[in-house]
């Protein structure tokens, strides 16, 4: 698979039709030959397989937990406007830091954590490297939503991720309960590729960060995977965390509690899956939102 | 208590201060002398004493709200813009239709069925009336959130509601889940009255209708009110009814679910509470809002 292939010979295309389509995932979802070299047992990776995501409750103490949500306040505080910090729309509040394990020491030693990192070389087979990482800040009262989206249909067409062989882990440094906008997973979603209708301008993301137009399911897309699926939504005390399947339908109410919701989303690639030239044929976005310069996290110093 | 006396003297003023206040409620939650005398029982008495809502399981069988639910969206796709008739922002869909009591001899008769009625009499000590009625509509995907408030701070300052003698009912017309922005309601707030910080512009209903910015609790007001009592999502299959006091603090989260949530919305005032002039001193909003010539239900024909 490369760019160099006729669109429509991509699996993956999208963007494109007038009229969306849903296709068969053409890859597998855990990658190991040997399913028993890793942390998952048998069942939690057949669980995996079916639903495309595993929760992991309070995987790190409440404790170290605490440390981190204190590092993530002190970068916000000390965050300066620039590319990789987005702030909440209607507001001066920071929503988003991206490029977390290169810029702090605390949560890099987090991206190559074995209870993070030894999840994902199980499930995508082998050695990895971090094509994304960010803390999302959901503000009390007025944090807003995001909308439904498959993560790998962005990563391909705007990025160049060849195929579905990453994971994504929301590791929550505050409680998610059903108040404060969880993540929304729809099981099983992963399976089905949707393609979204709607060329996709350049520049495109220094907007869709605050608010998607582009990469967004159509209703009836959404209404088939629901009614096949049905909703979760992860909710756990801060600690825990959440490892998704990059083609998994995911997306995240409002807050209208008076308690923030925060999270570091990390996303481990496959290093047999880097990026190429983005798909849909647009210049590739910043680095901080995929990275085009892969290091394997064993070769971290 | 009347619209001369001076704005300090009115124990709920409101939309003065520079800063917020906390007051006491001077009006009693439940007013039957006789608590024997209505269907609600005297634990249940006692827990929307202490709650300031009741949640009513299925009170109304799954055919009877599957035909409310048909005339709901009957009433919908009939409905012309107009006073009454409020649409979504962004989009062409009704949010809500209002006076159903009046427009609708299907709603009308809900207004007056005794499962509804009989405790709002309970409740309110006597004889009743509808202060408003509309059908809420939130689509699946993109139905909005309603921030925090109070009604009968709305209706005080605006409508001239003299005390705290009115109970609403929301009436789920389709299931209420998580996922698709249920009630959200703050047990025990209902024994504090929120002062809110700003002045009213007229004409401000116009706007209110589809996002309030007037008449919104501060966010320390809300910490303080849900560090002492929570949070509760009203949550039940079709045909379940919520009972809560004009001055229960609530509000809800956007619907990213496939399913549209749709409830018929009855405020019962006593007769003996009727509108006065605004104690916010704007003129008075539309009657679609506040009825201003009240029609005990009793002497309905």
């Amino acid at each position: 698979m490369t760019a160099t292939l006729e669109a429509t010979a991509d699996p993956y295309h999208s963007r494109v039709a007038a009229e969306w389509e849903a296709a068969s995932r053409v890859d597998p979802v855990v990658w190991s030959d040997d399913r028993s070299g890793g942390p998952l047992d048998l069942e939690r990776l057949a669980a995996y397989e079916q639903d495309g995501f595993h929760l992991a409750s309070q995987l790190f103490t409440a404790s170290e937990t605490a440390l981190l949500l204190d590092e993530a306040q002190r970068l916000a505080a000390e965050a300066q406007p620039g590319p990789g910090v987005i702030i909440e729309p209607g507001s001066q509040a920071v929503r988003s830091l991206f490029r977390l394990h290169e810029t702090s020491e605390v949560f890099r030693n987090v991206a190559r954590d074995p209870r993070l990192l030894e999840v994902a070389r199980q499930l995508l087979g082998g050695e990895v490297y971090v094509h994304q990482s960010r803390i999302n800040f959901k503000p009390a009262f007025d944090g807003k939503e995001f909308f439904w989206h498959s993560d790998f249909e962005t990563w391909h067409v705007e990025d160049g991720m060849p195929r579905m062989r990453a994971v994504s882990v929301s590791f929550f440094l505050t409680p998610s309960t059903e108040f404060n906008g969880p993540l929304l997973l729809v099981p099983g979603s992963h399976h089905t590729y949707i393609r979204c209708v709607g060329a996709t301008p350049e520049n495109h993301h220094e907007k869709s960060l605050k608010k998607q137009e582009y990469g967004v399911p159509s209703p009836e897309a959404m209404r088939m995977l629901v009614d096949n699926g049905g909703m979760v939504a992860a909710k756990g005390p801060a600690g825990s965390a959440v490892f998704f399947e990059c083609n998994t339908m995911h997306g995240s109410a409002g807050n209208l509690s008076p308690w923030p919701r925060t999270n570091f989303f990390i996303v481990y690639n496959s290093v047999d899956n880097a990026l190429a030239e983005p798909f849909g044929g647009t210049p590739s976005r910043p680095a901080f939102l995929g990275e085009r310069d892969p290091q394997p996290i064993g070769t971290w110093g």
